[in-house]
């Protein structure tokens, strides 16, 4: 592969947002999809709410922005239509961080919209108010008891900051393997129960009684933090990418010791304890599911595998890398990478894990679980 | 005056935020800062809200973005101690078009907390939950009862469009003027008619029963629409401008008469006839104030009175011109209205007149005025 095609391959498309567009994501979607409908057909009967407010948190910006969104209001104005009740008002919160091209999103309303009426007759659906909320999900967005749905995919995996004091511990590493220290494991560990906590307490607060989300995480299987599958094979991956830069004189050692990415991919017992521990969410259902790395591309893929995930991890992790270690090394970390993602392709099943969950808010003295 | 100056007059700041941004701006809020905590004090101590829902309509993107937000939090944050209340959670709900740089806004968002906070003691103080709204506020933008107080600034003079059939008919002139044929000022009015009827019976059925708004308009004090004060003069002296560019055979003839400005610079009698025929308001309390031209200029004003009143319409005006007439001509046309407005301004008394209304959502029942 020519280095050009590593150089160019983020044109035109904002980092996360490729992630998010990406296959991977259309088909977490399409497996949430009878969860959703699920969720929303026990919500809607419970409440028939007069104003329906979905947020999704982690929403990016680009043309899988409203993907969800769409599914859901066409499957809200089904369901009136058989009940024979008025379609709600539609309230669409918009979340993501305050760097999200929201001015993007604003710009592609009226293509949702027409879109959106083109499927559903026009003169049928009810008002839908869109709304850009900027801000991290790990603490409160939204007023309380304001909203009815939460849907998250593919963003509760990133923690709000990289574990503190594990600077220099995690030597040669850049997430959780089987040699960093038992402090490392520990520091991921906490980091993920804090945010994953304040994640939980924040929307308790602000969902309405009946509320609920439907979360896709990415996951592992195994029960091994360090376990070498799904995302973390792929953190390992671009670790050993990284330690022949270092071999190669071209970033220093001490660098790449100082680097961790903030990530959790927790297993999906590991979330139902938190979800426990809470304790304001019912957890009605979890399902896991696995993709294969090649999922990473868009429509528009190459044909190797490996180019694709390369593309898609560099989206992902560039402005990180950047910022740690400069731009001179960007291109030749992400050629290797992407060497030892073919050479890894080509001898193993290489698969993500998706964890998806239905929750539904309690009142606080009833816990219950699956 | 050199020519640069007026080139590089708008680096920096888009085009609306200026004028948004301009003491005239900062001025109409301070005229409107009674009114404002007359409103909040009625609004708050009848309602007593767990969750205020403010809106701004028009807010632009700028360091007066939050400006009236922060006197409002301030002054409830006030009310509840005097009251001996807790805070009230509040929803801070910004509009303006989609065009609008919410990006920055919402980049701007952690320097606006951290002055508030400062301002008040930080662990007393409600949570405040931002959001921006694109779209028309002359059409719905939030859901049904979900907003207790509406504010605007220097926005609602602004059409939804140009009035249609005045292409041909308003030759030489880019507004009403004296010379305007009645089909002109006709279809001026109806637009303006139409527009506020839309405004006033989105923002009904978007308050709750008890909720109000304070608008402020820049407006005209005599009953003729084309009575040469406040920005009709402006408009008028734009007008000679451009006229002399057609002379100089810079722009063609038929360019001027196609090009019309999208505002209504209406009486207050004006105003209160659209109010009390759309019916859902009570007119509390009306003010009509002037600011001299000159405040149309920032902090960093130069000292030239024409130059600050030229710069500040540019910034108004500079995209309909650019798409109506092309790039070249821009820097001449408002060179030769930085002349016009020198001229007048040393003979006559320049004037705006800003008109503030103060509204109260009342049962269709009832039909109040003062």
């Amino acid at each position: 592969m020519k280095i050009d095609q590593v150089l160019h391959m983020n044109e035109g498309m904002g980092e996360a947002s490729y992630a998010r567009n990406s296959l991977l994501q259309q088909k977490a979607i399409s497996i949430a999809k009878p969860m959703i409908e699920e969720a929303i057909t026990t919500l809607y009967c419970n409440t028939l709410p007069r104003n329906l407010a979905i947020a999704d948190l982690g929403c990016s910006s680009g043309p899988n922005t409203f993907f969800v969104v769409t599914q859901i209001i066409k499957f809200v104005e089904t369901l009136s239509q058989q009940l024979n009740r008025p379609s709600p008002e539609y309230q669409v919160l918009l979340n993501d961080l305050p760097a999200n091209d929201f001015n993007s999103i604003f710009k592609s309303i009226p293509t949702f919209k027409h879109e959106l009426y083109n499927e559903i007759q026009a003169n049928k659906i009810g008002p839908c108010f869109i709304s850009g909320v900027p801000g991290s999900f790990y603490g409160r967005l939204f007023p309380t008891r304001s909203l009815h749905f939460v849907h998250s995919s593919y963003s509760l995996h990133w923690l709000s900051q990289v574990p503190e004091g594990i600077e220099k511990s995690n030597k040669g590493n850049i997430y959780i393997t089987r040699t960093s220290p038992k402090k490392v494991l520990k520091a991921y560990y906490e980091q993920f129960e804090r945010d994953i906590s304040g994640f939980l307490r924040s929307r308790a607060e602000e969902l309405v009684e009946g509320g609920c989300m439907i979360l896709t995480i990415l996951g592992r299987r195994s029960e091994d933090p360090s376990s070498k599958e799904s995302a973390v094979h792929i953190y390992e991956l671009f670790a050993n990418a990284l330690n022949h830069l270092v071999f190669k004189g071209l970033i220093q050692a001490d660098q790449l010791h100082s680097f961790n990415i903030p990530n959790y991919i927790p297993s999906s017992s590991e979330l139902k304890l938190q979800i426990l521990k809470q304790g304001s969410f019912k957890i009605n259902r979890t399902e896991v599911s696995s993709v294969h790395w090649t999922h990473c591309g868009t429509d528009n893929q190459h044909k190797s595998g490996a180019y694709n995930v390369a593309k898609c991890m560099r989206a992902v992790l560039e402005s990180l890398v950047l910022q740690h270690f400069g731009e001179t090394i960007i291109d030749e970390a992400f050629r290797v990478f992407q060497e030892l993602l073919a050479d890894t392709m080509s001898k193993e099943k290489t698969e993500f894990f998706n964890i998806t969950l239905y929750l539904t808010k309690q009142s606080p003295s009833c816990v219950c679980f699956n």
